[in-house]
């Protein structure tokens, strides 16, 4: 069949919108009508060719919702009519990873989804013969996707696609994080470095836990009202405390140092202010964001061994299948704010302007509405 | 009363053995009479000069056992003839970090043992009139010292001095390290770098909790004998497989990585190899080792993201007063093995050649018999 979709030719282009054609699914593969995709960082990042898994020409996007249009033979968890939200962390409940009970990391179909390609190392893409590489396993900007079974999440259908597509990667990880990752306990004080949508989400899954201080750090205080309306209850600006005074600030707001932190900028010099303002003896720091390839993190051993931790979260530690529904309902029951965070919507024609509002600083988060 | 001791006049110079004043317990605090006490390595790098903390005289030793023959006023946990193990790590009970409960690094007087004094900010040693320095909160190396009464753990009287003193320290740290700090489950794969005396605590602990392979990695195979007879299962010698080659080569050993890595030597680059040899989603690295002064640990950040865990462990996250008497038992009951670590034992007056064997690598612990 053919459907229409926005089309990475090569890094650094702008995507250009093609009628393309789509196989029909496989065994244990369903083909999604999406509805609703967000446009995220990492989308970029692989435009931007700085991506080393990156491949072209591809079909990026990997924060969608849509239905259930087709299902290929031995699909028994969803049927035709489902709504669902593509997983790129697939919940395979089979391999090693997955019956560890010990994270999130689903190792099922790994190589190949690294390499652009289906589990059976072929796509379902191609433009006027041209094969097209899919995109973390989800290729949410084609109107219509394949997706391997494992990799989509049932949810409730009276959730509004418009919103619940973002619980597909940012509400997700920022919110998973708190809950999953670090497991924030009610009463902790959390310090979220970076205020941008995965900060925000940080801050309101703490807030949803019931965490006690619920610190922002950011260099820009344009940020600081939404993230009040969020949770942040205090904030620290570096260039106004100093940017080498930024841990000892923390510390003397929280009387001894953060329960937890969380990075969510991908900076290597941030990470360390954040495990260094962590409370001796407990204090647990999270690495969210993506640092620049090549880059490394460094401490002094002190720190650890006077009892700091340090951990990292991707997909928020959330097992997509089974904990994706979940925080939908969490939305649906009016315990998480999404609807602030989405600050533009607009048709696929216009998925470049997404772009250029993320580089320009404008959008907390662009919904391409199919 | 006076007491013999063995002084630290100065940095880098032999212990001299003294006859020495000592005041009796003011509230709080009681006498103990050291039985027996280890020489650690921790007593050479402060002996070394290097360490910033060191001052002099003072006097060392912090691994010993003893019998409590004075109490001050107002001291309620222990009576006079009760067998004690002093406590570099005293356990208040009313600090924040003791109420935390996630925490062993009571800090309720932290700030006067770091300078050498009691917490009333004198000392109770003196010799010829000069003022002697307590070390560690400890000073075992005198006959006759002088400890808070939260600063001793109570354990059972049949349990033999010159050898539950090596609890006070050595066996806590490795033992401690696997079952507090790690918490390592039955069946898990553990690394231990370093097979030392805290290695070889280490992989004791580890074989006491069910661990499977418990792989030691070391660059003397003169180490291998004993780290077998202690519960090593494989052995990987870094200088076999190569030294850029010993994480691919423990990963392979474990099918995927260790579920659990312990750094037993103290140098920031088996830290880094400690951490990477970990399994990808749960995989997690404790540094029990002390590097030097000024060194760093530094791993690419993606390497928490993907679920490795870093973490530290002083002590060996044990509570002195309440797992202390515990590890004691186990010992008791044959649960670890302490009699074959104790390698050598001396009189007071014999206490630098502990200092030599040691720095020789002639012994795992020598013990001074008072």
């Amino acid at each position: 069949m053919k459907t229409r979709a926005a089309v990475a030719w090569e890094a650094n282009k702008p995507l250009t919108i093609e009628t393309i054609d789509i196989d029909g699914p496989r065994p244990g593969e369903v083909l999604v009508e999406i509805m609703a995709t967000g446009v995220c960082h990492t989308d970029a990042y692989t435009l931007s060719g700085l991506d080393s898994e990156g491949k072209f020409p591809a079909i990026l996007g990997h924060e969608g919702a849509g239905i259930v249009r087709e299902i290929g033979a031995g699909v028994t968890s969803v049927k035709v009519g489902d709504h669902v939200i593509p997983l790129y962390t697939p919940e395979c409940r089979n391999c090693k990873t997955c019956l560890s009970r010990r994270s999130n990391l689903c190792t099922s179909i790994r190589s190949t989804q690294g390499q652009g390609l289906m589990p059976d190392s072929t796509t379902r893409f191609s433009c006027s013969g041209e094969q097209v590489f899919h995109y973390m396993g989800t290729s949410t900007f084609s109107n219509f996707t394949v997706l391997p079974e494992i990799a989509v999440a049932k949810v409730r259908e009276d959730a509004p696609f418009d919103k619940i597509c973002y619980i597909g990667c940012g509400v997700t990880t920022g919110i998973g994080a708190v809950v999953y990752t670090a497991k924030v306990w009610a009463g902790a004080n959390v310090v979220v470095f970076g205020l941008g949508g995965i900060g925000l989400n940080v801050i309101q899954g703490a807030r949803m836990v019931g965490a006690d201080k619920i610190i922002g750090v950011d260099l820009n205080p344009g940020k600081v009202e939404m993230a009040r309306k969020f949770g942040m209850t205090h904030f620290v600006n570096p260039d106004e405390v100093g940017r080498d005074k930024v841990v000892q600030a923390i510390v003397d707001l929280t009387g001894g140092g953060a329960d937890f932190s969380f990075e969510c900028i991908g900076n290597v010099h941030t990470m360390r202010q954040a495990l260094e303002c962590c409370h001796r003896g407990w204090g647990e720091s999270i690495i969210i964001g993506v640092a620049p390839s090549g880059t490394e993190i460094s401490t002094r051993p002190f720190q650890l061994v006077t009892g700091r931790v340090w951990r990292g979260s991707a997909f928020g530690g959330a097992r997509g299948r089974t904990d994706v529904p979940k925080i939908v309902d969490w939305y649906m029951e009016g315990k998480i704010n999404i609807d602030d965070l989405i600050t533009h919507t607009m048709p696929l024609d216009e998925i470049n302007t997404a772009f250029d509002m993320m580089h320009e600083g404008k959008s907390i988060r662009s919904v391409v509405l199919y």
